[in-house]
């Protein structure tokens, strides 16, 4: 088996920066962190804020801090620096090799998509909390199968935005990833690739939000190594 | 403009895991490090290493700290943590929007190799210290222009020793970059997983070390966004 993942951010139309933070940390007893934060406004500001709460929290994962402790400690890092008056979401998602599951952390409104090869496509969508704003905030913690079959697919609330408020024009995430899956396409590189290009289209180019997609995918494969790495960044 | 960039690492054959450990961060001013990290032996106890020295850095250069002054930290932190009898060699590649630059961090006795269009292929080969295990060592620091037809490449010395340590035998990572760039290939995925290739294939797929290709290059593009990041992790 190998684990896919996958991250695609792009800006507001006519910002200088993102205001989404994505980092990614290897996991001291084995595996990898991926840590998406998206910071209240957009622009510089949020960039501040969400590159805070992300630093935070692949600081303490990184240390072998558990998912729910890194979360919480991040949100009482924010409300404490910022005394209270900024947001942001978080989500973690985590390739553990010890506890052989994905474990899921939502302070996100936004729902996360499943995918297990025994329930299918569902969607993790529990109220859920922001950080910075309210005392003692928890994520929502889940764990899948880190096995073959097993997807899971975050993203920062830009992504259901795009088209519009109005609910017959916006994009439904969730049914996308169903066609996808339908299709037999279960890499995450295409399903973020799918859904930032659906979401662009659907602003015309011109997204009104910072948008942010990030994947984990167990696929069938050797287990053979190498590991690999590779990426783009605008200059 | 569009910087991409590449890492492929691969385990000693027979190891339960590579004791070589590369972490990617933001940089708080734009641009991103990737820090590569070779602990001392092989298995485990080499990961450890790896992981504090690795941690301790992109922990610094995620706070904005410049990378001389977090390669240095790095190294007075194992050295007080394991009292100067471990060591590990470190490189650090930063693209920095600020400075407009990539910066290269050498505390590896092995070479970077560089390509810039003003200057064309040349190695960075000055006699360089590990961390760990002498008092006060610095890193070797060289900066080259962030833009097009700009590539660097750095490595663990295990790429170096595939094949044996007969010269004759021994691979020319320098010579496998000059005859991709002749093949006008210039990508950094292409280049870290041919760099690696060879290496196994020298050891006849047994690798005799663990193994690391970093790589970041400056590409024609649009400069438009998306960023986007993906990789692989066997199970």
């Amino acid at each position: 088996m190998e684990l896919q993942f996958a991250v695609a951010k792009i800006g507001k139309y006519a910002t200088s920066e993102s205001g989404d933070t994505l980092e990614m940390i290897e996991r001291p007893h084995g595996g990898l962190s991926m840590v998406l934060v998206d910071g209240q406004r957009s622009g510089r500001a949020a960039k501040a804020i969400s590159n805070v709460v992300a630093r935070k929290a692949v600081q303490l994962l990184s240390e072998g801090v558990r998912d729910g402790a890194a979360a919480r400690a991040a949100h009482d890092y924010l409300f404490t620096y910022r005394g209270g008056k900024v947001s942001a979401t978080l989500n973690i998602l985590s390739a553990d090799i010890l506890s052989k599951t994905i474990v899921i952390s939502r302070n996100n409104p936004a729902p996360v998509i499943v995918h297990t090869a025994e329930h299918g496509l569902y969607l993790l969508d529990e109220p859920s909390y922001v950080v910075g704003v309210h005392r003692n905030v928890k994520p929502i913690i889940s764990e899948v199968p880190l096995i073959t079959g097993t997807l899971v697919v975050a993203f920062t609330d830009g992504l259901v935005h795009a088209g519009g408020y109005n609910p017959t024009s916006h994009l439904d995430p969730a049914a996308i990833v169903a066609e996808m899956l339908a299709e037999n396409i279960f890499e995450p590189r295409r399903i973020v690739d799918r859904l930032l290009d659906e979401a662009v289209n659907r602003d015309n180019g011109r997204p009104r939000d910072d948008i942010s997609v990030m994947s984990m995918a167990v696929l069938e494969g050797s287990g053979e190594e190498p590991r690999r790495l590779n990426g783009r960044l605008p200059l």
